[in-house]
């Protein structure tokens, strides 16, 4: 077999060997007119990807082919698709499917349905399993295929696709720009894009961080101004500041949030798109009584945002900073371990995808 | 002494003598030209007195004049007030002042000016003690003191001061109104107000309890429909169906939060105006992401509010259920023992001042 008939990936057996990759066959959903094969070309590592794989989100069955930050060239289209043709080079992120039909899709909030096919470990309602991109293929509904623009090349899109979006859609949903003041927390993965999408949408935007050696790339990143948030007495000075506060760090069970709370203006919001394995640390109602702030979170964005998303990028040449890594064996060892343990500034592209499936 | 110099109130001593009352002279803040100084008439009681006096949200200095639901007489208006004459009937919530000139005042939310001064238990920046309301008199800023639509009975109109405005803003703030569905946790003296003025603003409104004998009463007040909570699976078939959620439970840490999160639609908010002793139930960042929702809470509203939730009050006959009880030491224990057992359906108000201070 091959494709199409079936895809090759790199897969993990369990969460015990977590670890521990290697090559396995893949059988994709049947498919449709509103499908779309992609011959992938690289794909970024995403924290979800360990996550899943260290089992710190739950069980999964294995083998198991992670990946949601896929670039490729889309090399079968269905007869329904429009808008992307075959040759186009093209990006799937950490969702493949939707209903497209139910209230909360037709209201453009497809990325929560309550039906959608995460771009693995997911099922299709017919029962078929979706596939993640540290392999050959990935085969997607348009809907969640996305051209990427000229500009941007293929290793530094990728990330955007997860990691992108979902820092810029809870910005941009929020009304984030001119005039406004955003805090984002954590210079990491998600971090180091979220304070580019702010200042590329017009905020006055501070990055707040535990660790004072990470101020010098806040600020080539962008940032007005850098808040370190070791000292315990760091929030009095900025009482009321925020409008919006992007939670990027999964140490947020480490906390004290309502010292943070309390930096945002009356109504401003304390989103989280980092989702630790630990629970938040123990809240009280009155932690949001004194200025009516709002604590809460996203998964990811929809449609337009991500076309807007990867718009932006190009023309205000907002960038992941992108350590790439040949997939092989090693290199999703050597990526998960890495991520794992916080050592890669700021993301992982896995590249070389020709190479390791040419035998 | 005597007024103008000092007042006379019931007074608690420590929150180990939490329902026994006596009366003691009260020292005022000095007289000034904002200043509306109000002979009582009535006054509600709210939870907030029953949390304060037995000392559940944290020590008190006794002794102590609890009552921030205050209706009566304007005798005494500074040379600057605007818009309040002597003889006018007025009331005073739970807020008596707020620096008027910092940007959380200047952006219409005084209700969390950080310099604002509570009806009690609070001090004014000279040092002086604001008293509450189970007293002869009460002296109160101009922006804080309201006047009572000719509608609405006295001891009606006291528990609005505060049960209302706490009830009514957040919803208003939401954008609560025709189209839009609310769910109210919580048939009591928050509750049973919160109902009434969803309905009042257009929304379809759903009662949502633990105990089936409120569902005739929840009725009466208006609820399109009667959510039983008392079911494990209750949420199942009300999953994205709210926009706005009102919490006016105190029991929150016995609720399954993110059941109650998953009835909500995208964005929707779970708001929260009752402030339990307890903490909340553990939570994790995940809880968040399935819907967006945000959870928040929310302190009284603004001078605006207020005048308008007086005004929709009068025009769509929004009262609060009342049990009035005549001011005197037993009245004062009493009170407070039936609200801290839930024995009151819905709000009590203290009345019969003049006979309590006659002698």
């Amino acid at each position: 077999m091959g494709y199409p008939d079936t895809f090759e990936g790199f897969v993990v057996d369990s969460a015990k060997t977590w670890n521990q990759y290697h090559k396995a066959e893949l059988k994709p959903k049947p498919f449709e007119d509103h499908d779309i094969d992609v011959q992938i070309e690289c794909c970024g590592v995403c924290g979800s990807d360990v996550h899943t794989v260290t089992g710190g989100w739950g069980e999964f069955e294995g083998p198991l082919c992670v990946g949601h930050e896929v670039v490729g060239k889309a090399v079968k289209v269905g007869k329904e698709v429009k808008g992307i043709k075959e040759g186009d080079r093209v990006g799937v992120g950490a969702q493949v499917w939707s209903c497209l039909k139910c209230e909360v899709c037709e209201s453009k909030n497809e990325n929560y349905c309550p039906h959608l096919v995460d771009t693995y470990n997911s099922s299709y309602p017919d029962g078929s399993k979706a596939h993640g991109g540290w392999a050959n293929y990935i085969r997607a509904h348009e809907y969640f295929t996305f051209k990427i623009p000229d500009e941007i090349p293929s290793a530094e899109a990728a990330p955007l696709l997860c990691a992108g979006i979902t820092t810029y859609a809870p910005l941009v949903r929020a009304g984030v720009g001119p005039g406004k003041t955003v805090g984002v927390i954590g210079i990491g993965g998600l971090g180091h894009l979220a304070l580019q999408w702010s200042k590329a949408l017009g905020a006055k935007t501070y990055a707040l961080t535990h660790s004072p050696d990470k101020e010098a790339d806040a600020k080539k990143l962008g940032a007005d101004g850098v808040i370190v948030t070791s000292d315990d007495k760091w929030f009095e000075e900025y009482k009321f500041k925020f409008d919006f506060i992007l939670n990027c760090s999964n140490a947020i069970d480490k906390f004290d949030l309502p010292s943070y709370f309390g930096t945002l203006k009356v109504g401003g919001e304390f989103h989280m798109v980092a989702i630790p394995e630990k629970p938040l640390p123990e809240l009280a109602a009155l932690a949001f009584i004194g200025n009516a702030c709002k604590l809460t979170g996203s998964h990811l964005g929809n449609h337009q945002e991500m076309e807007a998303m990867l718009k932006l990028a190009a023309e205000k040449n907002v960038r992941p900073l992108v350590e790439t890594v040949k997939l092989s064996e090693e290199g999703c060892k050597e990526v998960v371990e890495r991520v794992r343990d916080s050592k890669v500034r700021y993301r992982f592209t896995l590249t070389d995808f020709d190479k390791a499936f040419s035998s």
